[in-house]
């Protein structure tokens, strides 16, 4: 199912919308995050009339399982270049699932100054990664919606070598072949593998608190994103994981930085 | 004025609180933006009963003048860790000025795995480094709230003499001796001057659109901090600028992430 048809969404009222969770969006039977994201921010682009969810918070309240859920938005500013909209994402029992504070404008190319400290992250050209297929269990369902190379120094983990860094590089495009926008590209700012399956620390999972996605222009739709997720401090319980997302025409795409939970000793 | 009078509410109903916008935490007349985001978080904070502002997303809607505001609180979410909620901060006439979410929750130590790829700030000792001293103008009356050192290689820009690099190191510190919480923080992640002044660029101010602030553990009270601020994509009419805040027992205790705003050409 392509992403735009798994995050379709109908209005019920002005500021009201219907969705549906899909199955096989999950990772260990709970939806992928950047994927309900996505689907808030797509409620919030019709509310608000513009284009590009330009940045987006999301705090993520528990583990949503595929099923039926409703999005309310309130537009708090329509301006000239941005509309701010918060919206909560619920299940139709009215348990609260996600938050999300965000604001979208037009990611229209404009004439700027410009200056770029970095370079796109080190990945070998897509063929001699990693492809990562779906299974029923590990890797997850999710993984059948995306077309995902890892970096083979980053793709051990699976078969229990650990890199040691937690940093996990890889490109990412629709398996579907759906060209790729802005809303896409949250889900690739929050796709599997997280970086902690790199580190060499007893934890197996670590759920995300919060998350932000910057959206700096438009993805080319047909472009390969090449992607770095780097995690510099897990410290006190915490651990914040940092996203670069390029396109092939080397051009910063967006950036995302999530705080994450480690199990408390 | 300490930072504790200055970020005052009195509560007027359950959810409702009102505040003092105070002269003199102002930059070229609007009040800073780490400032105000402070307040809404002590807002939250009272709302939620828990201590410590763990991540929180302000998206800044108008300029703010001294003067008199209204924040409601709305709680989303009561857990056992953490509190979400959700702020704006209004005029008394009812205008938004800032639209807040967050979660909140303890920042004791806890016992849990520990990586850190880091290492602090590039800092010369306090002593060696420019303090910056405020003025009616420029420097900011805002800096008169703080004690700030900044690196010499960073500090040319008020001389005509920029670096060339958009980053700034500095150290911080209450000028009144105040202890520093986990709030005060907010106000060190977005603290005078931005990281553009150092660029090479005919851009002489970015306003913030979105400020997002993860705090890590408690700072010493009594401890300078280290912090380095850097931009690395100046991109399409934005900017990011990327905090680091270190306090003097080597500990990181705060990222903070926002993304500015260029003129348009």
């Amino acid at each position: 199912m392509s992403f735009r048809s798994a995050s379709r969404l109908e209005q019920v009222e002005p500021g009201l919308w219907r969705g549906e969770i899909q199955s096989d969006w999950d990772i260990l039977g709970n939806a992928n995050g950047g994927y309900l994201l996505a689907i808030a921010a797509r409620a919030r682009v019709l509310a608000s009339g513009r284009r590009d969810p330009v940045t987006v918070t999301g705090h993520f309240l528990r583990p949503v399982r595929p099923g039926p859920i409703m999005v309310d938005t309130e537009v708090v500013k329509a301006g000239r270049r941005f509309a701010t909209v918060r919206s909560s994402m619920r299940s139709v029992d009215g348990e609260r699932l996600l938050e999300v504070l965000g604001s979208y404008g037009d990611l229209d190319l404009v004439d700027a100054p410009e200056r770029v400290d970095a370079i796109p992250p080190d990945l070998p050209p897509v063929d001699d990664c990693i492809p990562v297929e779906p299974t029923e269990t590990f890797p997850p369902p999710f993984m059948a919606q995306v077309s995902m190379r890892l970096h083979p120094e980053d793709a051990g983990f699976a078969m229990g070598a650990k890199s040691g860094i937690p940093r996990i590089r890889r490109w990412f495009k629709w398996r579907s072949g759906e060209a790729l926008d802005t809303l896409g590209m949250i889900v690739a700012a929050d796709a599997f593998p997280p970086t902690i399956f790199n580190a060499d620390l007893p934890v197996a999972w670590a759920p995300t608190l919060e998350l932000t996605t910057h959206l700096r222009e438009r993805p080319r739709p047909d472009s390969w994103l090449r992607c770095a997720f780097t995690t510099r401090f897990i410290t006190n319980g915490y651990m914040e994981e940092d996203g670069e997302l390029w396109d092939e025409a080397d051009r910063l795409i967006a950036q995302s930085r999530q705080l994450a939970l480690l199990p408390r000793g």
